[in-house]
């Protein structure tokens, strides 16, 4: 099953980092694909936001000559959204604590959007 | 004039870095405030973007509940843009190149942003 292998690539992906609180894989258009998140969190709003903060991204990285855009990161004063392609059609989103260590999950998503651009 | 105090923050920050190829103060409705940009660089498409971004990211970084947006960063494969509040009226947004010491140009953008927030 595809979504087992989804979910067991976020699974590592969250095991590697006590930073992560939680991670997901969604399409382009915003539909959820395999997810970890928190009882708390909004499975649709995580979706949504993740779709629409890429799209745009998108247009922003073209209109000021930034190229193909391969990431998104959001800084709020509780903590990150980092939101990172993963092929062409899916999106690894991953939310992160305040305090987490940037250059470690960059790496870290880095290398688990590429298992996930393998998978689909 | 203040558009001269916030003309030399951004000379300031410019002299910084050599990885550093615009800047630019930004009104959150999007409107230039003061800017250093290459002459290809469309000023108004700098204004609208910025404050577009960070209108979805005061909502994602609510929605996901990551607090008080600070800064978004975009990441394409000819560079970065980094938008970051100066104040809660003004937008400080950086484009850097692809190879840009991303860690130095996140210190040097939190003291000019707070020298702007001063200014305003």
């Amino acid at each position: 099953m595809r979504a087992d292998i989804l979910t067991a690539i976020l699974e590592d992906l969250s095991g590697t980092s006590g930073d992560i609180e939680a991670t997901g894989v969604i399409s382009t258009d915003g539909l959820m694909m395999a997810s970890i998140l928190p009882a708390e969190m909004d499975e649709d709003a995580v979706g949504a936001m993740s779709a629409a903060m890429l799209s745009l991204g998108d247009r922003t990285s073209i209109e000021l000559a930034r190229g193909t855009l391969d990431q998104v990161l959001i800084r709020g004063d509780k903590g990150y959204v980092l939101m990172t392609y993963a092929g062409e059609e899916a999106v690894l989103t991953v939310l992160a604590k305040p305090n987490a260590k940037l250059g470690l999950i960059f790496l870290d998503v880095k290398r688990a959007a590429e298992k996930i651009a393998d998978t689909l």
